[in-house]
């Protein structure tokens, strides 16, 4: 038995996505993205399935488009290389989507799996598990299924006695047999295939149906009708198998998808101190011994250090880079920027195209003004340096190791501070080093903060 | 049957809505508001009641006041014209609240719907499914019910072996009967009755319990007594039929409505990110095609055009409006002010009293110093003008279009900024205008932000 | 039957928490605390079981510490003087440390409760229901055991016939008796023994086991094979006796407690308005009255009166104290500060260390510089002060009763306001005072509110 698994696991694994969809239910507007762009917790549904398909190392991977097919094969070029788009013009259906996606690779013979990029919550376990079934029953096509209490306009899934696949019924071909409207096992649309059948199966598919599309379960019929083997695996958590048609769809699957993606990060060593109250973005990286306090919002992308501390009421952009010890407060956005070492801003500030190096305190009320209307210009705070309340720096403009800035002071763009200078006032200017002990006159006031 | 039913449907509606009691659970502040006119999500639980039964078009429609019974017929003149307020003096329970309304409304046959002014989840639905049962069977009193594990105190609701209503018993005169405790299905309370019935049935209630009250649910019990026809009619969520008595209730109305009143909005084509983290209050108008993101606290009475975005961590208050394509940003307070057409508030910043004009930018830090211990006053910020991180405007003032101030500048109150001038200072003063290549002497900080 | 009872209740009461165990999972950095001293909404886990077993007034109380003893017992001196730390080392088990904490009371005679240090769910009203049947029942022993569908590695709880305790099987013994692992009563290692019989099944308990440790479940079969009475308490709510061992606990823990809070908090009269989107850690002190709006985090140990409002988006923390019918409003930090009574800070501002008087208006963007570098001085802020928009407050610096500060005013330190002064400016002076009506001229601009 081994030996047999061993050459069937072997078997080449062809991915299809199908990735054609409009999405207007998600969206009305002109410049909307098409589907599978539509973003949900930080990068588009279609990157949530790429992570889902990632550990089945299939190839080839074809990724059926239609509406804005431009803009998913841009996306597809830069964020999934190894995949290559296909253009289904005009949409057909199902059906007509396997069997364009098949034609693009016409030598490819083993396993077809068909998924669907509007499928967010999909998990690599479910797939996993269809493949290994499909494969271990050498069966020439195998579905993925869900049990809940009413399916709804879903097609039903009839086996018989002995619990093996019989066939799908489509709900509205159901009619008024309540029996078969009260099973509870649907078709998710989730198929493996073996590509020889699935060839044959898809030729000349009927559109005589009310959409007159090309349907996939109709090819799916075609094989088991021949009397192939066909095998149904039932997922464990069916939510995760459903499609994003609409803006409710959208807000479940991001509620889940938050969820999972903060338990991997407890899972690894993060202090997620409150997941209620927490949101983190895909791809946001963070290393175990970092904590993340309540109302925090970490975007995609972002890197957070051991020891760094976030929030309460943070907001981490995109590409923010949090380094070991550094602190980010109440009432501070991060944008595209890189605190290092042990620097800190624990109170309303806000940071843009900036680096602040390692041990500085950046004020409470700091502001980097990096956008001169036209062009982002970038802030540059040397370790150690401390910016005073209410402090605007307009960028570009550098602040020396050690410098220091006065309460309200506005240090203009190319005013650079040097290093161990205090500058003052609006317009800043350097004021004379300070001599003995600090006396009420200095207008060197410090940045709040708590002390170490 | 359809002649019967449409002429049944004919018959005239009035709706009595109890509202007199203190809510001294909620509050025992000497100056807390009677209980219906506490607020849930923007609105007083009154107010929720009278968005249910809007769509009912009863008339006449009669609401039973007590406590606070000035304010209450303050509110309702203001919000509830249709309504007539009549006073309870004392109050002698349900019945005799009952009692009296009929009396304001002597003339009045046909049916007569029975809510409370406390139960703020109460769904349309529920209260159109009761009248039209009432109406097809032809009831003299009808009653809304609800099945719950435990119904606790509240009356149990007795059916015949042929599911047909029997009588209310209470808890309390369950006494030792299992097997009536037991019941499930409980009275809310809620009742429509026929005039007729419901006048002789009033008369002289007995008061003859432990409180001395005259109770609704006894003049069903006549009706039924006398062997006319009453029905129960079974409510699918009876949570929703829960009256607020404590903090808790509130608390737990609240949750529900929230999470009802984002659901609709995410039905209507408005991208709500994030509902657990989002709090839409009543009364907002958001368009299609608006996106809320996370953490973000849209006050009653807010509108929102499509295109915009709000959050996260955005808070508008009362009667703010956001223009097409507008954006209130992290830590951004927007309060009785006008976002105009691509106007842009990215990060910490108040707004109070404003109008902004059309693609005008809010730099981070400005604020609207809207008060001057007296009166408030407002601000006017032109089309395209650019206020400059941390710039203080002291209202009355205003910045003329393509206006420029610096950062944290304070623009004094009627020290107008003229059409495309630029000041800088504190106080701000107009600055030469700026000729050739930007360099790092000048003046002008632009207000940080992302571009386009 | 009373007499007995009233006899039995009288027995003095030891209560043993095992407390030595590392944490290594909560978390790998090398200054982390060990797991007892671990944080949970506010208080150590320690904390949460101090507080849970405080009613039962039990004496003495031995708290076994093991790593991060030092930490431990210090804590203890400070918050839990009535507890006497016991040192276990090395640590070799449950039944080790009981035997070790038995040891170091030699004298005591009565019943002996063991609980938990990382248990910081546990109920109160559990372990009174454990001890009033091990007293009614005359049991030698008696464990708490929890019902939940798959107890997993957890041991089961073997009953009679009758539903007598009969003995608990490890899941690892168990092997393969489905039988057994289908059992869903678990044990949960929550103990009362009497402290004769506990003293003699201590002696050379069995170290022949996997971990080569001591097992206190050992203790109580022993006991129970010598046919003393053994009786097994249910507790109705089992999630509430799980120990923290991840991350994921811990946060599991956390959404536990704080719901738990925030009941209790609306149960005694704090308006907490959306306690979805709330925050309040252990030991706030909120009177009734007070409202807390969403998006609010209340730390450890603020006190809030009666008719405070806070939020949304506020966040306090620990020690401050926000007097009757002050208010803290969105984007406003308010760290071991004093706002007394009718005090407002509504919007986008830091108050750190500092008195804000009776009345007084802190207006938005308002900072106070707390931090010179190397100490935290303090600010003071007089009755009825106003502080303008985007005002520093250098401190140590007082503003007088009355005083008023400019738009972006920087108050250096040592530079006190005087009473009805008014200053403005980098640095701020004071400006003649004001004759007349209000000009446009005048520098006094007020800080942005909403009127009274």
């Amino acid at each position: 038995v081994k030996r047999g698994k061993s050459r069937k696991a072997a078997r080449p694994l062809a991915l299809l996505v199908l990735a054609a969809g409009k999405g207007t239910r998600l969206s009305t507007a002109p410049s909307a993205p098409p589907k599978v762009l539509v973003e949900c917790l930080g990068v588009p549904l279609l990157d949530h399935v790429r992570r889902a398909v990632a550990p089945l190392g299939a190839d080839p991977i074809v990724v059926v488009v239609g509406h804005g097919a431009d803009a998913v094969g841009a996306w597809l070029s830069e964020r999934w290389p190894r995949a290559r788009a296909v253009r289904q013009e005009p949409q057909l259906g199902t059906g007509h989507a396997v069997r364009i996606a098949m034609e693009s690779i016409p030598d490819f013979d083993g396993d077809v799996l068909v998924v669907y990029g509007d499928v967010p919550q999909l998990e690599t376990a479910d797939l996993e598990r269809l493949l290994a079934a499909h494969r271990a029953k050498d069966a020439s096509a195998s579905l993925l299924t869900g049990v809940v209490d009413d399916p709804g306009r879903l097609g039903r899934v009839l086996r018989d006695a002995k619990g093996a696949f019989q066939r799908i019924v489509e709900a509205k071909d159901a009619g008024r047999k309540a029996k078969v409207l009260a099973v509870r096992e649907f078709n998710t649309g989730i198929y493996a295939f073996r590509a020889r059948p699935l060839r044959t199966a898809l030729v000349a598919l009927p559109r005589a149906n009310a959409q007159g599309e090309e349907y996939a379960t109709d090819a799916l019929g075609r094989i088991a009708a021949r009397g192939e083997r066909v095998e149904a695996v039932l997922s464990a958590d069916p939510a995760s198998l459903l499609g994003v048609n609409t803006l409710e769809d959208l807000a479940a699957a991001y509620s889940v998808l938050r969820r999972r993606t903060l338990t991997a990060h407890l899972a690894r060593g993060v202090a997620v101190v409150d997941p209620d109250t927490t949101v983190i973005e895909v791809d946001a990286s963070i290393e175990a011994g970092a904590r993340i306090l309540p109302f925090s919002h970490v975007g995609r992308g972002c890197r957070i250090a051991a020891g760094a501390i976030v929030g309460p009421f943070a907001r981490l952009r995109g590409g923010s880079v949090i380094g070991p010890g550094a602190e980010v407060g109440n009432f501070v956005e991060v944008k595209a920027t890189t605190l290092e070492a042990g620097a800190k801003a624990k109170h309303l500030a806000y940071l843009g195209d900036a680096v602040v190096g390692e041990g500085a305190n950046i004020g409470c009320g700091t502001i980097t003004a990096n956008f001169d209307g036209q062009r982002k210009h970038r802030t540059v705070i040397g370790a150690r340096a401390r910016i005073g309340s209410g402090t605007v720096l307009v960028a570009p403009v550098r602040v020396g190791e050690g410098g220091v800035t006065g309460a309200n002071a506005v240090v203009l763009a190319g005013r650079d501070v040097p290093p161990g200078v205090t500058v003052v006032g609006v317009p800043a200017r350097p004021v004379a080093p300070r001599k003995g002990p600090r006396t009420p006159a200095a207008a060197t006031p410090e940045p709040p903060e708590d002390g170490p």
